[in-house]
């Protein structure tokens, strides 16, 4: 029950023959009019995917919790990645309090999916490792691994570079006269947090500034941790904070505040990821963006190859690119001197 | 494979009688020690939920796009109370780009999925009306649905108030004084919209302030939605903007930067929704907030319900609640005159 193109082209407000521009791909469509006109056929049922008959099967999107915008951004993008590559996938978010990440992929593997894609999922704590995973592969379901990745991944993976992101991060702060820099980390059994710490120092040597322990503050990944985490990073006299996500520094910005200070007046914030949903704070983030559509094109594209039985075991590793907003700026008068 | 209470404990940097308490669901345990327990027994594989092996069944969860931040709370917040009720949820969604709500029916149909929650679905369109989700009903797939109700649903259904919600946001402005209001809704083919511009006439009209045509700027559910359909009630003269959501309110609050003028100094501007990602937006938005947890609960509490063969059809309909931030203020200075 395919709708016709005049009902597209009515509810889009354009004519048929742009419907029919968009539908083929071909160039001189305004941005906007294409998406009006994808949204009507969206509406109508029009489908420009193959349907679900020609299918070739369920990949699972494993993610933590969808109240992190990036894990939303993720889930999101690899669907759509996905999709247009004849799959349907599904999104599980693994959280400690509902259901598991084992429970799904025992659901996947039992269920026989085309495969599944994990985003920071289990392996990325160092002590679990990437054993489980493989035997899951030896059972015969394709796996792909986004973030988290440390040692030699012997899955396919795609990586955004997390000590390359901190370098970045404590150049800019550099570069803007700060001289005492603060780190806010997640739990330190993630690889993610280690990789973050190691560029963080990395830089922090390069361009002789202190990174002692008091300047990395071990917290949780949330607006809540960050804030609680930022105290003893203001108490150290820091005027730079490099937050491990973007949620964390808007809690960065919330302590600095409640510490009495402005920001960046007094202390430069900088945080990670640059989803669209965190570029509302007050003032604008400064932050280093994971590219999120040419990750999860990347991942699709070597879920369908771990599908076809092409067993690549490489990782990908793509650059993060530096977002400046408003919360970085110069260092205070005679805040160099402490 | 369970980890002893003793792992958790040191984990979680708790006793092991702290942890006990908190799997036990005792009181005396503060949130924030407790959420780390929790988190502590995820990354452990701990349990405190059914295993898979217990749980009765997939339930899929069919939303619209998880970049705006509601859709991704919906989803987290069904996950869970699903799944502490013994089910496997996994997340679809259907964004006209990718994969249609039809292709996910089909597969959840065909699958034999225990049922699923449709969150503003095509039913949300009253030309597409609940004639094709009977139907699947018919066929043995148990379905609840979450706002886009219009007409009395014939399916087991919870939903948001809308009209009282831009009810209260005209009441809100028009207590700071604001006697020119203008109102930006997503398209008017959605039972949302029309449920929204029929609360703010009714205000409107109690509270004798306008609400012509010019006042109401039909646009998309987007911040570049929000944006660009604040142009023209700008131009008509608002004093303060109801947006139809959280994101068109921080793209009203862009609009009215670029026109030179300050929020809520010259123009007030008032969300829906209320998520916490939205509460950074700068200066932090006065909104109503749907109480997603409390909804969530009560559409899992369905589903299991029509899952067991009880064929309720009732829409259990729940009060937005007004957050006050500082994106309103009172009406500037002389304005009330024009």
């Amino acid at each position: 029950m395919r709708p016709k193109l005049a009902e597209v082209a009515h509810i889009a407000d354009v004519s048929e023959a742009t419907v029919s521009r968009v539908l083929n791909g071909r160039p001189g469509v305004a941005e906007a009019t294409r998406r009006r006109v994808l949204e009507a056929m969206g509406d109508l049922g029009y489908r420009d995917v193959p349907s679900h008959a020609s299918r070739s099967g369920v990949v699972g999107i494993i993610t933590p919790e969808l109240d992190n915008p990036v894990f939303a951004l993720f889930a999101q993008s690899l669907q759509t990645h996905l999709a247009s590559r004849g799959m349907l996938p599904v999104v599980c978010s693994a959280t400690s309090e509902t259901v598991n990440e084992q429970d799904y992929l025992d659901h996947f593997l039992t269920s026989r999916a085309a495969g599944v894609v994990l985003v920071n999922g289990r392996y990325a704590q160092p002590h679990i490792g990437y054993a489980p995973y493989l035997a899951l592969r030896e059972q015969g379901l394709p796996l792909v691994l986004v973030n988290g990745i440390h040692d030699p991944s012997p899955l396919p993976a795609v990586a955004v570079d997390l000590p390359a992101a901190t370098s970045a991060a404590v150049r800019h702060l550099v570069t803007l006269g700060h001289a005492r820099i603060g780190m806010l980390v997640g739990p330190m059994r993630y690889s993610t947090s280690l990789d973050m710490v190691r560029g963080f120092r990395r830089a922090a040597d390069r361009l002789h500034v202190e990174s002692d322990e008091g300047l990395i503050s071990e917290t949780v990944f949330t607006f809540e941790g960050g804030r609680a985490g930022s105290a003893q990073l203001l108490e150290a006299g820091v005027t730079g904070i490099v937050a491990a996500n973007d949620l964390m520094a808007a809690g960065a910005i919330a302590a600095v505040r409640a510490w009495g200070g402005d920001v960046p007046g007094d202390v430069s914030v900088i945080g990670f990821d640059g989803t669209p949903a965190m570029s509302y704070t007050a003032p604008r983030l400064t932050t280093l963006r994971q590219p999120v559509d040419r990750m999860s094109a990347a991942a699709a594209a070597l879920l369908l190859e771990a599908a076809a039985g092409n067993g690549v075991s490489q990782t990908q590793v793509f650059a993060p690119e530096l977002l400046v907003g408003r919360s970085t700026g110069p260092v205070p008068v005679g805040a160099g001197s402490r």
